[in-house]
């Protein structure tokens, strides 16, 4: 390999910086979300900047993107001394529990019950305004005015018959219809995350917590991103080579070899 | 009423004489379904004259109608002196086995358990081949690829989706759909019905055991082709104004009325 061990930290970066147009206050919650998803953490201005820097995000795009999720109430701040600390408001503490579960779980879970709702054979420009509620990651599009959803159906449902019950059988074209739009993000992910995954087995060294937490957050954020952009199916609706699967055991790997630095160390080490 | 009792009978054949062009051969098989539907069961030639010729079936037609079942192996003959006596082939026993507990159900049965079958969406040309095995009256069609079938899917249902359940609610345009084919024929059948009611009240004397095989006959024939040309659903997915409930309640009250005629009595009393 021509990487140098010196090297292996910006090569890590560089592998993980997917997208061209980070924006920084999702990374930061990708970082708070990792490392600050309970009550009572904390993290210090100048921590935040010693992990997040190495991304190459200058010190300016993060005091905006810190006054930008505070207006949204996502996240509180106090000064103590010349020091600024950051935690999440109870929003922004709902908000991450709601999502950490799909991130960090190893296997999918499966779905106890499902409806199926067939809205009136129409056509498409009548039917766009009944399909609205259905319209969401909530219901899986199977045809047209054709949806698939989990456990009761809601009050709202129209004017449409529903079926209560198990699919018994995911045909290859629903499975492609439902991969495809994501197979390409995935990957571009599974590659990178290789990549590091590699990179680590070279380096072979002891890695500091800032670097670790950096990684991590880099790591969960691109998966995250991409993740939760499309609905929560059980394995039985992906196809055989579903880069979603790969690249969510590659996370886990990773993230069980960088582990997560104790925060309080991290705030007091300043 | 403008009836003379003298002519209640023929009034219940012309009240009950729907279809223009009924099918001698047609006739003859709600006659033995009604009449000699068990393997012992046989009807003399003269007999069966005495029961079809009063609807206007000419001798002639109903020798070709029997020469035709006899061929189609529905029924089978044989002579004794100069008398003809017919009766039900294993096959033809069979046939009316499977049509009889629907034809004569007092309600409808329930169904345990429902599938729902998706096609793969396709323009109606791409669907035509694919779609074959769902166009019986096995599955009744909600939308274009979209098929709702009793119990288990048949393994040979194609590449689709299949989810299997409980239907949860029919909505009214789906009713309706079903409905609307038939409302009519039902609507006819009820007033015929009706009018064959009024004229047994009115009647009010003995009816003789030939009178009443030929108005049972034709009371089936008629609730026989209407219902046997449809799926069998349960309640729920029929419209509050379902003739079809009518019609079940004035055949099961009207067969109630015109008991069914001792065969063996009816063959010796020639």
């Amino acid at each position: 390999m021509s990487h140098t061990p010196s090297h292996w930290f910006p090569d890590c970066i560089s592998a993980l910086s997917l997208s061209r147009n980070q924006r920084v206050w999702s990374i930061i919650v990708s970082l708070f979300g990792d490392m600050a998803r309970h009550p009572e953490d904390r993290i210090s201005g100048p921590v935040m900047s010693r992990i997040i820097e190495p991304i190459g995000i200058k010190p300016e795009a993060t005091r905006v993107a810190l006054h930008r999720l505070r207006n949204d109430g996502w996240i509180a701040s106090e000064k103590q001394g010349r020091t600024s600390f950051y935690w999440l408001t109870p929003s922004g503490l709902t908000q991450t529990a709601a999502a950490s579960p799909r991130i960090y779980a190893r296997t999918t879970a499966n779905v106890d019950s499902w409806h199926l709702v067939v809205l009136q054979p129409q056509s498409t420009a009548q039917r766009a305004a009944v399909e609205k509620p259905f319209l969401s990651q909530d219901y899986l599009l199977l045809a047209p005015g054709v949806f698939l959803g989990k456990g009761q159906p809601l009050k709202d449902t129209a004017d449409a018959f529903i079926i209560t019950g198990q699919p018994e059988r995911i045909p290859n074209w629903l499975k492609q219809q439902i991969a495809s739009p994501w197979q390409k993000h995935y990957q571009d992910l599974a590659i990178a995350l290789t990549k590091v995954s590699r990179l680590l087995d070279q380096h072979g060294h002891i890695i500091s917590p800032t670097q670790s937490a950096t990684l991590r957050t880099l790591i969960v954020h691109n998966w995250r991103r991409t993740l939760l952009n499309h609905g929560d199916l059980p394995p039985m609706f992906y196809p055989g080579d579903w880069q979603g699967f790969i690249c969510r055991d590659l996370v886990m790997d990773l993230l069980d070899r960088l582990q997560r630095p104790d925060l309080a160390l991290l705030n007091n080490a300043i």
